[in-house]
């Protein structure tokens, strides 16, 4: 059986984790590259269609490309998060408000997250995106 | 007043049941029926504009009908839950990206939930589905 | 340190806060004006876009001309709290689905807040609603 202090700081893990994962929507939606960034563990990977970006300087490389300018707008959702001591995994949905070459488009999917303690704080170890659909909004998803 | 081990027990049961409709939300996603179903207790029942399936057997035939083509994306937010011992209720919005005869629908209600610890494991006993609307994206909703 | 009691009150908090929100969301969807008026204290204030509505008369009168007949549904998510005694400040992201002169409407935004503890329950003391764009759903966010 756990003790209190332990069943305590597994909730603790838990909510600061989803906030973790508040504070990237927050990032990415007002194009903050560095502080997108700063989420991540320093070895922390980013995950998309087959490619990758390891460490903070292609995360920063990343980022600065694809979040300055077009600000999309995510909204996580549906997280389920294992604490195992000083790392963690999750699975959370997401719902993403993007606009490309002026069209208003619509995204859905999940990501597979990593989690790791990092000088008390959490932080991305790995997000590796999962989309169902990326479409246009005139279009729709099928 | 409630003990700690009280309180602490309370917030473990929201977040677990809290996770319940996010696992639902996943195996709905990827048209997993036995996964849904076994977020069901034995007796649990789904209902939906009037009509109802109570029981493992009748929801199986659901899930296996309505969610293993289409997979519709659910995506749960706005929770609230009052937990009572072993027995708690809850309401959570919802949004859900459908498909239907190759159109893109959007849909928007909440489930009123009651929900019920069996075997250790929070379970949903009753989900209650009341969209505010069902409408083609191209449409959207009035 | 915080000692145990310190750390659950925090977690509390918390949760009871996010139900706030998640209460706010219900009572806008059924148009319930006056349920609106006591998530928030009695000092209360609603900001948006350069307008504010102070007090639970003022708050009145918005959400009976608001809410009542157009009803929008919100759903809130990426929510960060801090809390600081019987204090506390978040931010929390938010799609709404609207209606405006028949025309479906989505709007897309995050509420800066600030709550207080009334009477042993969490109130909106302040809910300043930034919104990123507030658009037809046939045209789209740009």
């Amino acid at each position: 059986m756990s003790t209190v202090e332990e069943r305590l700081a597994v909730l603790e893990a838990k909510d600061e984790i989803r906030e973790l994962t508040a504070r990237y929507c927050f990032a990415v939606a007002e194009g903050q590259a560095e502080a997108i960034v700063e989420l991540f563990a320093p070895d922390g990977v980013f995950l998309l269609k087959g490619r990758q970006w390891a460490g903070h300087d292609e995360l920063r490389a990343l980022y600065h490309a694809a979040a300055e300018n077009v600000t999309p707008k995510p909204y996580i959702q549906n997280h389920v998060i294992e604490v195992s001591g000083e790392e963690a995994t999750g699975r959370c949905g997401v719902e993403i408000r993007m606009v490309n070459k002026g069209e208003a488009y619509t995204v859905a999917g999940h990501y597979l997250d990593t989690y790791r303690r990092v000088d008390g704080h959490w932080r991305f170890l790995r997000r590796d995106f999962r989309p169902y659909h990326w479409v246009p909004l005139s279009r729709g998803w099928s």
